[in-house]
């Protein structure tokens, strides 16, 4: 008998899952559903800064896979506009809602991929609706801003400094706007430490983008037809053609929690290694499995719970779903919070635990922080380099690193996330056989400076 | 009563050492008096193909510390032109030649470094001594090579397909020199497997050097004044103003062996893992150390004895016996024979066995390669990157792994160097958390694509 798999949600969790269990299952064996609340589905929600900042040129662009590829190629039948809006964990049904025409069905499964994402944080302030507010969240969103740009924004709004904050004000940038970039906090980038923060202060502000860190934003001024004016903080007003709010987002569980399953402390769905979501009882609720932003998982240094909305996760949660649907085995092993951005050509990468964060988890930790340059000091223009690592008291373990930089910075961290995966020591990491050659380096990698140094002070600490 | 630290070879390996073993015992404690044959010490050895191209405008760019500053800021007696040509262990004592004067002294020691380094590989053959043949081994060669050019060479030959000979023929080609490159074998670059190699020799021939693989040097034809003239291999004559050899290294023994020291089955100096050099006993010789390019080490994946000369095991291992001269406690992990170069905006990296190591190793291998790119497929000229891991058959273990690539590729091996270090199983490094953002990949880091697809190669063959 033919069974079938519906999947919540047509991004990267959901739609890898589908593709994972179609590899392994026929569709005489598993018919596929995948219901999409939006206009799109399978993109890179990553590139939409790109996109918005010409870069990327069209949409297309930026669609991993269209429909029509996975009905014929796949036979995933891949539903757009349809929101699924009750989940019956007894029947075993999804109700379905068919935005365009207003109707609604059900879906009987035998096995679901709950794949729902994360909601962008919208402050319940005055004004927030407003025509030019802009999310950047799904396809959708990014085509709204867009199309305000397009229709002669001059100033724009930023308003969170974090990952998005700082893409998107490059974008504006690019396209010629003038940006304030607004963030409540005490610095940019909240995933790092204050001191690499600042150098990542440096090189926006040095883009030409007004920062104002330590402003609250209090409402939305608005002006002719409701449209956007300005953003009114605790430090002022700033008058606005467009605002973008990067405010972080929160998993998106409703579905699930109305259906009676319950939610982690960081409010995401809580699984299994292999994906299963945990039911009311504490047990795995058989055939209902969940992927991506929707999800908490568990951060491998500090073995809190910890909800990390990145597509990286989603689609290797999503593959082990359906690779577990599909008859196989697979399970996932947590995250290091590994991040990484680039703005006006300033690399910034992060793992682990930050100096707070590592306190918060109840480590005393020991850091270093080095300069250096990614290539040889000799040659033209080596571009620099500052590292910094996080070390445990006594042990020298690390438990994060971070990195801001020029050319070549960023990707250093993949070599320290490994490296944190395996609880190395600073000293051990120190020993690593990492290539050298004048164009990518000193002797020296940064990386083993840096570890060198720390190790120093772990000893001199001890 | 002040003890004193003799150390034979002036570059990398002993230098580090000195400086190690000075941050930790100061001048009342401990003299240090370093003796090196050459004009030159403390330089990138490297860094001389760049200086010969030409990105590198000074020879003094290549020196990281002066005699002066060693004399000044350390309080090491650095000795230009003075080679050690006796060594008694029995009085402890090195017999020193200056070469300068012609006389000769003895310098009794407590501790010894021997940093006596590599001699390049210079085949018996007819002419290959004639003036305008040179080896790039030392700053002092890399000034005869600079000086041929300068002088109006407009022809070179390069013999050899490794590191050497890749970069030296880029070099020249920088300087508007017509390059050959002659390779006995039949591939470039022999420490890749033969697929990737060829993507190599598709990049070297796309930069204007002529490349011709499986031919040997038989001679060198000599000219007006005794000067090179033409490479004659066993496929013909190729006419020369200026040929480097570079034919790899052998470690340089000659003091130790002539002062009884056994050699490994490389023909290294064998130590301890503290950087002690092993006696004719086969304990450690008391206060004898040895450090870089003369001594043999260990490959954590073959566990067999290896050579490799390079500047990072030199300065690792310089560390590790400076550390321990100086009282401290610090051992050599071995290595897993990571090296990365680039050529022509070609960015080559390697780490651990390749698919003939492994079988020479003793294991049986699944391999599996991928292209991709270093930015997100949808931005302006995704860089590519082509991405090969080595895996056990069954366990999956990661055995070794070769990237090529454009912009982004080469430094992605210190990951997988990181996983080789751990013996991660590819299935493993599948579920990292490495970084991912648009500007620096697709969603799934080509090591991630590259390992699951190992994965299910293992799988497969299983």
């Amino acid at each position: 008998m033919v069974q079938r798999l519906v999947v919540v949600g047509g991004d990267a969790g959901g739609l890898t899952a589908a593709s994972q269990a179609r590899k392994r299952r026929g569709p005489d064996d598993l018919e596929i559903i995948a219901v999409e609340r939006g206009r799109h589905a399978s993109y890179s929600a990553c590139g939409i800064p790109y996109w918005i900042g010409g870069e990327v040129s069209t949409v297309d662009d930026l669609v991993v896979r269209t429909v029509a590829e996975f009905r014929e190629k796949f036979t995933i039948d891949v539903r757009l506009r349809q929101e699924a809006v009750g989940l019956d964990l007894d029947r075993r049904a999804v109700t379905v809602r068919d935005l365009a025409a207003g109707t609604e069905y059900r879906l009987r499964f035998d096995h679901l991929v709950l794949a729902t994402g994360a909601v962008p944080v919208r402050p319940p302030l005055p004004g927030v609706d407003a025509p030019g507010v802009h999310l950047v969240r799904t396809l959708d969103d990014g085509e709204a801003v867009r199309s305000t740009v397009d229709g002669g924004a001059r100033r724009a709004v930023v308003v969170g400094g974090g990952y998005v904050g700082l893409e998107m004000a490059e974008a504006f940038i690019r396209r010629g706007l003038a940006v304030t970039l607004v963030e409540a906090g005490a610095q940019l980038m909240p995933t790092l430490d204050a001191d690499l923060a600042g150098v990542v202060l440096a090189a926006v502000r040095g883009l030409g983008v007004t920062v104002r860190t330590g402003e609250r934003m209090r409402e939305i001024a608005t002006g002719p037809g409701g449209r956007v004016a300005a953003v009114v903080t605790d430090g002022g007003s700033i008058p606005a053609d467009v605002v973008v709010l990067g405010l972080g987002v929160r998993p998106n569980t409703a579905l699930a929690e109305a259906a009676g399953l319950p939610l982690g402390s960081t409010g995401g769905l809580v699984t299994d290694r292999r994906m299963r979501v945990t039911g009311p009882g504490g047990g795995w609720v058989d055939g209902v499995w969940a992927a991506g932003d929707c999800v908490q998982t568990t951060h491998r240094v500090s073995l809190a719970p910890v909800h990390v909305a990145l597509g990286t996760h989603a689609t290797k949660q999503g593959r082990v779903a359906g690779v577990n649907i599909g008859g196989g085995y697979a399970t996932f092993p947590g995250v290091l919070g590994t991040a990484v951005t680039k703005v006006c050509g300033l690399e910034i990468g992060r793992t682990g635990l930050g100096e707070r964060d590592a306190e918060r988890a109840g480590f005393r930790a020991v850091t270093a922080t080095v300069e250096s340059t990614t290539r040889a000091g000799y040659l033209p223009d080596a571009p620099g380099i500052t590292v910094k690592l996080i070390a445990e008291h006594r042990s020298g373990r690390l438990l994060g690193a971070q990195v801001v930089g020029q050319e070549g910075a960023a990707k250093r961290i993949d070599t320290l996330a490994t490296a944190l995966w395996h609880a190395m020591t600073v000293e051990e990491i120190a020993g690593l056989d990492l290539s050298y050659a004048p164009p990518f380096g000193p002797v020296w990698d940064p990386v083993l400076i840096a570890a060198r140094k720390a190790w120093d002070a772990v000893v001199a600490a001890s």
